[in-house]
């Protein structure tokens, strides 16, 4: 049997003694706080019905496309790993998963996974193909005990705020729920998601409008009726809890039209007639109307672009989306953003967190613009770049231009519940580290460093997401 | 009363013990070295005349937009911080500094200041709002003192040459009266800055021009009379001590035209009638006229381009250029360079330095061309990058393939005459700190380390810019 | 004389003791495993004749574009270096080279040189212009030896595997002399470099493609006789031992086109027709049907884009090609490769090596698409990203993302033959120094980075490469 190394207690920190003592002691400051999650992609449902989690394999390896797209690239099939649509054996599955894991060496998802497998379930083992068995027993007892239940791990693992992102006609029933609920203490709030209702690219777009317009348009039709019901979902949303707005797109890009071209764009589109060019012209201008929007309503306005989506088609077509293959391209967030910026970028109270996959603009855009603007925060480092070595090129590229005020704090944007707490750990070790450094170089007090930390990691995301 | 960390005499030193050993004594054959700055913002003016610094808000703050830039950001207006055009209380642009001082924990901003605080000021405490009327009163009275006066403070800082950045039309006065004045013994020079007389873009640039051609033209008319009152100006600038011509463009775009397409734009352009297209294109003939004139005349050519240059145009309609939103863009140089390279890459004793804000080219464009074009020298980091981490990141970038000798050496590009001590210190420590590792990882040995950290901060400046 | 470094036995480790004792233990395991060089530009013949080199300066000097365009950069011409049309005395650019040495300091090729001189001459002094005629001497001397011939050094060196890269007309002859010669040991193999028959910008494109269909195209005529050809040459290359196919393209632009396209544009191509736009559209359109073939023949699709070749001209037309001034762009892997991943990103036993110069997509795009595609892997970092901080960058900007399994293993890309011992020891410091990094920041086990030691250094290039 192989030790896992999940339960070091220096893991993640620096190796120059020096730099690992105070990161030690940075991290301890802040290992306990709890749990504060303004980003993600947990179904609130999970929570509010409190049903047992299913097997280890649907638990851990099918839904999470960090871990299904690594075993793929070693030539597991998608079927394999139960993503087709006959169903898999799960212990089949987990036994590709066990056989895959010396290709998580090194990766963000293999830290997470150690950490989850014995601080959640007490496995201590490396999976092996040997062993997959048995901690596919083990695994599986662990989630039939009461115990193991979504509501009781929310209370062990110290959350206390979860953000889960919406459809914007969801009924929003089990935040709802959650809220009313005197027995349960944490905070489940939805976010405000609506690409399906403005990128018209997206397969279900012009029924999705209709759909939104007849829900909540207040009566008015086309382009006016659209912009209404977008204005009463989010108001909907935030008498719900909702502290923020999110919207993956294609790029930065954001445009100003006034309601005549605008509502020219989006009669084409609903006629199937626009154009590629009209498609990014009308997604730009609703970036730019979103923003509207944040300011009058006081919603976070989150935005993460720069993601070529389902890159592979002949897998999109037998599996859907979010498989593993959506893959970053360059951003321009500096030309792109601008027209919003020049109406709203010191707006009283917007927040507008702005994430990338492109590292390249930490240092060039964003860092300079979070620095000048009151409205803008960098946000963390998101998806692929929500690792350890990543972390760290991250806050020596935006600090030194920045500072660590005009940051967004971490933001986990799992669907993984249970590699929650595994992923705020390790951007908490990290931070410390980066900390650390600063302060064996005589750049920051060591006083100033445990201020700092508990403001990044505490204070930064409750200020930032209005908490 | 926090004690600052200014004074540690391993400030910015790197942390493992037996690289700090020798990062220190690399630095210390360089702290002492006269200051050389080839490229900065100082008015000559203030040399010259001598007239002792106002009071601390107007020495250290409004003036600065590295420093008012982060301040807005966390939400204090322009007009608070005494850019607008109602005058503003000094001691209350001290108090919305000392409050906001916390956001530069971390900044190349907040290490200079700390330095300059404590080195020229005697002043060792962090600012804060409750000690801020102290400190203001502090620093009030040393800029009383004799010693506090602009000359006294540059042989203090025992700068032996400083670049000042001029109009071409200036008939730098102050710099042929400190050059004829026996009681002045350090070297101000000139620097020929034609921009506005060459982006078309510029709001006086017809005004600009007529002027020019007028004063200098030698009675020729039109394109021929511009660009032979630009000779002649920068002929002038070279009679006075002039060492480069600097430039501040758009992107790295160079065009070579024949003197009838460029006389064509340039009517256009007198004519109000030129495209965005013909203004890029009549800019990039021009830098690459300018390369011609430094070839004949022999001023060092600098470029300093990929700045959005105003992006937030209320702040811009407000508040004037250079108030802290210039945010940087990618830029091309392999492509762009590529026409005035052709014809004056290896002219001789051309020198051409290019700078950047886009990180990405020093590894991928700059050092490749730089390690090529014998005219080709590498810039300093920049404005943004002009800090403690991204001059490492810089260091490692380029070296493996440039090496040492092809890079500009340090300049400080700044109007704040006080952190020019600070900013130079700060090379000088980083400088060590990465020649060190080397050594450490026996990648050069100690004796020449000694060698090169000399020439890094001494020899390469007086080559590079013909000192 | 100044004692070199290059014998340091800890040389290119990390300063960190801890980190440095564990790196010099892995180190240990690999330091003696044979060389696997699937990617680089010897001449087979100079193996199969085995004549002795001739002088130094014409064997480490002249031919090697590295080392050449720095000693340019510093103002030393082509023609002193003896790359002109008169010959030039081989004695004076040894003297020239040893000016320039200092020049190399910090640089990739320095440490090369510097380990070459002193293991494979056993020269330990640093060039100078004042030993340059002894050091010039030693070296002739050993090069008179029977030792030094190619194949004691083949030997010497213990390479196991190397490639060369071969003209698609070419009849390999050296190739199978060693493969039929009883008394060699090594495996010499051609790969499949058709550049010049799929650019159509190349000079002698319309020639080259006229004597491949008349050599190989069955008999039959224009488009189809073409991609015949192509398909009967490489068949003629795997039955000699080739393994893999390499492109340097300008772009990683692929493209499908239905037969009748490509032949229009092909035709038109041939009639000297093509515009600009026809010429890379064709290009893109051949890097898929290149795929198709590795497809169906196996062997392994390598692509090297993003090169301006022969940046200044006038070098090019006075010097011929790789003469030093090749400088890297910016590349979109993301958009580009689609084309070609959509048919075969997914296809059985196919292998596409991605290389950049540009190291902003090992993050972005490179780790991402080798963490999804099966077929893909990311490229060893690449001629100016072939030295030890560009090394550890590659690996933490990709490893996070793809783990250690999916990248190249290390190319040495050279047509230095001496330097290859020096190359491969560089990358395997580096590994070493990478993964004691992890093991000490407990990321991952001892006992597992001395596996991962192995794998990257030996089992990747052989499982990558199909050897």
């Amino acid at each position: 049997m192989t030790q896992s190394i999940a339960a070091h207690p220096d893991r993640l920190l620096p190796a120059e003694p020096a730099v690992r003592d105070i990161a030690r002691s940075l991290y301890k400051q802040v290992a306990g706080l709890p749990i504060i999650s303004p980003h993600g992609h947990v179904d609130a449902g999970v929570i509010q019905n409190n049903v047992p989690f299913p097997d280890p394999a649907a638990l851990l390896v099918t839904p999470d496309h960090y871990v299904t797209r690594l075993i793929h690239a070693g030539g597991t099939s998608m079927d394999q790993l139960g993503l087709g649509a006959a169903p898999a054996d799960s212990r089949q599955i987990w036994k590709h998963f066990s056989a895959a894991w010396p290709q998580f060496e090194g990766t963000a998802s293999g830290y997470w996974i150690r950490q989850e497998f014995e601080h959640v379930f007490g496995v201590r083992e490396e999976p092996t193909v040997e062993n997959a068995d048995r901690i596919f027993d083990a695994i599986s007892a662990k989630l039939a005990e009461p115990g193991f239940r979504p509501r009781e791990l929310f209370k062990d693992f110290n959350i206390e705020v979860l953000a889960t992102t919406d459809d914007p006609l969801d009924e929003l029933a089990s935040h709802r729920a959650l809220a009313e609920d005197p027995s349960f203490h944490g905070r489940v709030l939805p976010t405000f998601r609506p690409d399906a209702y403005i990128n018209v690219a997206h397969a279900s777009w012009a029924r999705n409008v209709e759909r939104l317009i007849a829900a909540a348009g207040d009566g008015a039709k086309g382009y006016r009726g659209y912009i209404t019901a977008l204005e009463n979902r989010r108001r909907y949303f935030v008498e719900h809890g909702a502290v923020s707005a999110d919207h993956g797109v294609r790029t930065p890009a954001t445009l100003k039209l006034d309601a005549a071209e605008a509502e020219h764009l989006f009669e084409k589109a609903r006629a199937g007639k626009a154009s590629a060019a009209d498609r990014d012209a009308f997604e730009a201008h609703m970036m730019y109307q979103m923003a509207r929007m944040s300011v009058e309503d006081g919603l976070v306005m989150t935005i993460h672009p720069g993601s070529y989506r389902n890159h592979h088609s002949p897998t999109f077509e037998a599996y859907g989306p979010d498989t593993g293959h959506d893959i970053p391209v360059a951003v321009n967030y500096t030309e792109g953003i601008r027209p919003l910026l020049q109406d709203f970028g010191t707006a009283k109270d917007f927040h507008l967190v702005l994430f990338t996959l492109d590292e390249t603009v930490f240092s060039r855009e964003l860092a300079p613009l979070a620095g000048f603007y009151p409205s803008v925060y960098v946000g963390a480092p998101w998806w692929f770049l929500d690792a350890p070595d990543a972390m760290l090129r991250f806050r020596a590229a935006v600090t030194e231009t920045a500072g660590f005020s005009r940051s967004s704090g971490f933001i986990d944007d799992t669907r993984a519940f249970c590699s929650i707490p595994a992923r705020h750990d390790t951007s908490r070790r990290i931070e410390s580290a980066f900390l650390a450094r600063l302060v064996v170089e005589h750049r920051i007090s060591e006083e100033r460093a445990h201020e700092l930390i508990v403001d990044i990691v505490d204070s930064s995301p409750r200020r930032v997401f209005k908490l």
